[in-house]
């Protein structure tokens, strides 16, 4: 089955590769000689990296971001991985990933990767800030909605 | 038209994106957030990561190298690189390389970046090593054969 | 005061810069371009190869791999981190860490990046690997000892 | 001998490494864990990253941009590199540079990058650009005479 590479994949395809139905958002890529480190496996932190090529792609399809001159920075405030499987040059590779919960500035978002089966998972929390200065930039409700009805996302208090 | 990433493409995707006849192995990708620098463009040192991913399956590709364990080890003596126009976030790219001559131990290849037209162009001067020690390793009859009748490569006295 | 990079920092050094006690082992650095993202930030994941680096002279110094051919394999098992503050172009940084505890064949380390200031802090659980296969390489005792001594590391059970 | 690392090196610490005395301007480092690739020594691109680290330290040092926001954008237009011996973990290095010509908007750099001898050499053609659009930021007089004076640079028709 040919796995179409950079771009979201559709139902089906997520299916065949085993990634349960709560990831409605997907995306698939090849390991590069240049993510190998000198134990000849992708290094730990370039998993970090394909989550947020990921989280790049998800936050302008979910309307979150267009990375125009005004759109707020987003900045990653804390994050978390956990390995479950060495990978290695040419392995094929999907990254899911989905937003659990927002508050009026921020948001949760989980990651999976699959390759051959669940290679790792991490999480990230979001902040969006105003493009000058440090203040916050709140979500809008179609932002909120957005989250809420493609990922299930909660509101939380705060 | 779809672009298939990390896939050689055949030769009428290669004529579609103004592709010259005479690059017969080319490889489409995306620019990734971590490929950009300060400057919001690919920063240059990524523009050769790229070229070396290629050269990774082109080399197995032609069966230079199968990079296992007994595979020789291929190192870059040198190599130039030139830049024609910035890339940005999203920008899908092709890059396209072959190689034109070769001596006993090493081989000259070329590349060239296409996005919407000409984005860079490279060349560098690859070395085969003994996997053990510094000696060199030659090219077999069957790989310069396929250099020569892929590539239109030329024997180089030395 | 000037800043010695890449060596292990002396207590005073560490205490004028107002690094507690409890972080024994230190090294310092200076951001490079190269580590910037496209918001001309330090990107998040420069972080975690920062503790990485930290990770491989410290695994040295305290006499649990030397990295030669018969050397256990070292994995990160999981891992996470906390952003505290934006860091930029030239801004010198030290990163100090110490393993909290350990079991047989893994052991849990702490960090913490200091730039003016607590600029991130984050964890990783290490595992060790036989260099061939898939087994567990365990600490021998001198070096649990070493874990113990200089870093006050308690033993877990497991 | 002490090494100080990312600092601007002293004559008499350039002669110490064997570093003629044409070049002017000389930073150390040492060789970092994420910088070698799965044939456990320096990725050739990882050179041409430190030729870059260095470039901006040299061109604040000779007060060509001070990489603020009405700065021009430096970008390179072309390089190469020639790569003499391998590099591993934990090595030190120097990287020195000097400009050696320029026209009005563009200079060409030259740089030697020395571990226990010489290990790489490389050069490139930086071009300035305005701020804002495509245009061309020229090269003001001060910043010639710095040229001329420290390193020696010619200045080129055109």
């Amino acid at each position: 089955m040919t796995l179409p590479y950079h771009t979201p994949l559709p139902p089906e395809t997520r299916d065949a590769h085993g990634i349960s139905p709560e990831w409605r958002y997907a995306l698939a890529s090849k390991v590069q000689f240049f993510e190998l480190d000198a134990l000849n496996h992708v290094n730990n932190t370039v998993y970090l990296r394909w989550f947020e090529s990921f989280r790049l792609s998800y936050v302008m399809d979910y309307g979150i971001s267009d990375f125009g001159p005004t759109a707020p920075r987003l900045v990653v405030r804390s994050l978390s991985a956990r390995f479950h499987k060495e990978m290695h040059l040419g392995d094929d590779y999907i990254v899911a990933g989905r937003t659990t919960s927002f508050r009026n500035t921020s948001f949760i978002m989980e990651y999976a990767l699959f390759s051959n089966g669940l290679a790792a998972t991490g999480d990230a929390v979001m902040v969006l800030l105003s493009r000058e200065g440090d203040g916050r930039h709140p979500l809008t409700e179609a932002q909120k909605k957005a989250l809420i009805e493609r990922d299930g996302a909660k509101a939380d208090a705060g």
